[in-house]
């Protein structure tokens, strides 16, 4: 085989039947596709979830994860905040001419791995070469199908005044990590993304009772964006307190030096809940037995209904609001 | 609103919003998005089938079509030809910075008009935009579910000597309409795209109660990789009469000229289907009363069984073996 891919391993013939069965199907254990243009999947539930994410990260491996990890992390997670359990995902690869065998080999194993980690099955799949110039690399798009979880309460019109706004960890690492990565920084950094499948932590708060009324990932946009959106879609006053906030010595140092916001840096493994003022406590506790919320925080509530809006308030007190993120921050953080 | 596509478009921010909001929404009349990260579904049945493909057609707007119509067309096929019943697709666009707003107004339209046509909603949606550079205008996938049929008689193991193949139409039409698009073939041609969603007529094949054993749509690679891998994967002796190939004169023509075989040249609105010799009739009939099949043939028929193989008989009696496309032929053709 050779050691690049070629526009003729994306053209439906020889070499990429030899792509499919060495490199895809070894990753994924799965034959179906050579036998049909689609797979069949039974499910026990009749109510699925669907959610759709391309990923176009620059650079491709970074510290602490590479594309293949953010393409499962992202619709994991995207399925797991809406309620669902992750059941199967379809993955598409968009390669340039060119591109290095030895990194795809690489890509598809991480994705492979993560995607047994969060316990899925990648059940269909696709590849096509554009010519040299034609794409950065190597872009993925990822589909996942979840079952709709029939324990969930969420059901973010129920955000009522007291509820407790909680982030599992520390923020904006996977902003400033892809950032650093690039060279971009001039300075060096220890800083790793956070990327993560989180569904077996959402899991636990889930199967543990709490009365959760929201879950999002802040990804593009940061928790700022995120929070803003909640707020407006469903009429909600969330006060954060910025002395709460979670957030890395890396991560605000880089972002005092570069004039970045670390409300509005992209997170790939955090989660933001909003519960009963009652549950604040248990949601903690639930979330620190996880490496991925060791660090979880209360980082504001919910002190009226009206005309949404987010507010931060300052250690001195006052108070401002906070609006989504206007014009280009950082570009392919995903 | 902007002219162009711009990074901000992509970032997760405000003017993200105001793309969903004014040109996906509008489209797709789908809210759900803006409320949650992946879309709930209420199945009839519990078994679905699942199928990804991603579009890098170049040109994005041909004679027949555009990558809007293809990128539906050629995942409703893939669902179509594996026994299923389209229910639902999800789309994700790659988007080169720089892209002109109304091209991509026009490719939104066009997806969803196909999308109507075929009878399938779309259900979930992500936008990604890359720098100048990045990419080569736009990139679709698409990623469709479906329902099993539970009339499906579909099985290529039950192929047997006798059964015989048919095509629902002229071939190569797709590969020589987009060689001429691209100005590659200093010759002019009235030829268009023969890419449509072709559901509604592969409906009324099986509801028709055609013993349908094999169907399957000669994408890239063309008619001749396809049945050489379906031979192969099911030890069958397939024969086809090359005399009975239905292919138009323009792209007899322009392959005669260029030494292209259009039994290798890609097709997006044909389907190849296996049956029993006796229905062999009856399915010409029923694909003659849709436009897509008015010039549907028988083009061979099963032979034997043993080492899988695809034979080609000459107008003179001689016999051909052929192979898989080996090598690159047209790049970038879906």
């Amino acid at each position: 085989m050779d050691r690049k891919v070629t526009l003729a391993h994306g053209d439906g013939g020889e070499l990429a039947h030899k792509l499919i069965q060495q490199i895809f199907v070894s990753a994924f254990g799965n034959q179906s596709e050579s036998r049909f243009d689609a797979t069949f999947l039974s499910l026990s539930s009749g109510k699925i979830a669907v959610t759709t994410d391309s990923f176009v990260v620059n650079p491709l491996f970074f510290p602490g994860g590479d594309i293949g990890k953010i393409a499962v992390s992202g619709t994991i997670n995207d399925l797991s905040v809406a309620g669902a359990v992750p059941y199967c995902l379809t993955v598409g690869f968009i390669i340039e001419e060119g591109f290095p065998l030895a990194d795809l080999r690489k890509v598809v194993k991480s994705l492979a791995v993560e995607a047994e980690k969060a316990g899925v099955q990648v059940v269909a799949g696709d590849t096509k070469v554009v010519e040299k110039g034609g794409a950065d690399g190597l872009y993925i798009n990822t589909t996942g199908i979840g079952l709709q979880r029939e324990e969930s309460t969420i059901d973010p019109s129920r955000i009522a005044s007291g509820d407790a706004v909680l982030i599992s960890g520390p923020i904006g690492d996977h902003g400033i990590a892809i950032l650093a990565a690039r060279g971009e920084l001039g300075l060096m950094t220890d800083l790793e993304s956070d990327c993560a499948p989180l569904n077996h932590m959402i899991d636990a708060v889930i199967l543990g009772g709490v009365d959760v009324k929201m879950m999002r990932d802040p990804t593009r946009g940061g928790v700022a964006t995120t929070l803003v959106e909640l707020a407006e879609d469903f009429d909600a006053i969330i006060e954060l307190e910025e002395e709460k906030l979670p957030i890395r010595d890396q991560v605000r140092g880089a972002s005092d030096l570069l004039g970045f916001d670390p409300l509005y840096l992209a997170n790939e493994g955090k989660v933001l809940f909003i519960v009963s003022e009652s549950d604040r406590q248990k949601t903690l506790e639930l979330l620190h037995q996880f490496p991925e919320g060791r660090d979880a925080a209360v980082i504001g509530r919910v002190t009226g209904k009206g005309v949404g809006q987010l507010l931060l308030e300052t250690p001195l007190g006052s108070k401002r609001r906070l609006h989504r993120l206007s014009g280009m921050m950082l570009p392919r953080i995903c």
